[in-house]
């Protein structure tokens, strides 16, 4: 059991684009990083839908899925998402929230569930730890989520899906990060015509 | 010919770390994301050292030196190497070398030159480009000058070689781009254990 992030950015290091708002949630030119895995097969399956592609671009997003026993991530994604997953989110594993207002879990269909938590980031990742039955538990995110947990030093591998494109501005993963420097190590890489999936683990110093 | 830029960056986009200063100019950290290229056999060979590594790094390495017949640089990074490089400097063709202030032109041994510009970075281009002999014009930088030059839409080629390692903080390379947002070609992507080298090229609109 380890403790994931896997974010799509763009060559320039940007999770979302510039012009964010709740209406563009994915901030100006965020579909051209986001096309390749809309089309995934592994990724229409989770949002119960027919077709896309099958190929190396859909495995690492299956294996990314299925080793996924439990979700952290930020109320404002969680917000921004809430709607759009319905009554049959795509998760189908239990969803850590992290929020300053305590609401009652919601439990859905096919195995997810929200649990909100209000305790802070070390208590989601036990929570989300203990729920996850042996799995991974993964930072889902938003940015300022991932990066809380990356300079708290919390993540052990991390996998990047780099898209050859240019959002110029936007949220970037790696901000403020300050006591995580350092060497990475490479635990893999795979390079497809949509995609390079770099994959580093942490080392712990 | 075309025009190339060829750069070490940490895997948090910073080509040079925090706390850069005319002793530093790398800034802190930095020599962790440079040790693999001092280690190249290609490198050493053209610092007049003897020994290193040869392999596909060294092998990327050598492929940009000999495919150069120009380069072009900002006045710090001259700067800040005159010293370094010395009466038989590495780069072994003409270098251009963008500057407010007119200088003689200094011939130095191996055949590099270095040729003060004062009329900006077209002019510093088009002089560059006259005096590659078909081979390529590469763009050193410092950061500054890499960003005026992909900003204008004047860089065909970029290579990337990137290496696993947090610097936390420092000049990125992509910032403050405006323009030249959008997809780019990947033309190849060669991974080994010490850096990921990945090469795009710029798609004209």
């Amino acid at each position: 059991m380890i403790v994931t992030a896997d974010f799509v950015v763009s060559l320039d290091g940007y999770l979302a684009g510039p012009g964010i708002a709740p209406d563009n949630p994915g901030g100006d030119g965020a579909e051209a990083i986001f096309a390749w895995l809309h089309d995934c097969a592994s990724w229409r399956e989770r949002q119960g839908l027919e077709g896309g592609v099958e190929g190396p671009d859909s495995e690492i997003v299956r294996e990314w899925f299925d080793g996924t026993g439990a979700v952290v991530m930020g109320r404002t994604m969680y917000e921004l998402g809430a709607e759009f997953w319905g009554e049959d989110p795509p998760f189908r594993t239990p969803v850590f929230v992290l929020t300053n207002r305590p609401q009652e879990t919601l439990v859905k269909k096919g195995g997810t569930s929200f649990v909100f938590v209000t305790d802070g980031i070390h208590s989601a990742l036990d929570r989300a730890k203990a729920a996850a039955g042996g799995r991974d538990v993964d930072i889902a995110g938003g940015a300022d989520t991932v990066r809380q947990y990356l300079a708290a030093g919390l993540i052990d591998e991390l996998q990047l899906h780099v898209v050859p494109v240019l959002l110029g501005g936007g949220l970037r993963i790696f901000d403020g990060l300050g006591a995580v420097k350092g060497p990475l190590e490479k635990v893999r890489v795979v390079d497809t015509p949509l995609a390079t999936h770099v994959k580093y683990r942490f080392t712990k110093g």
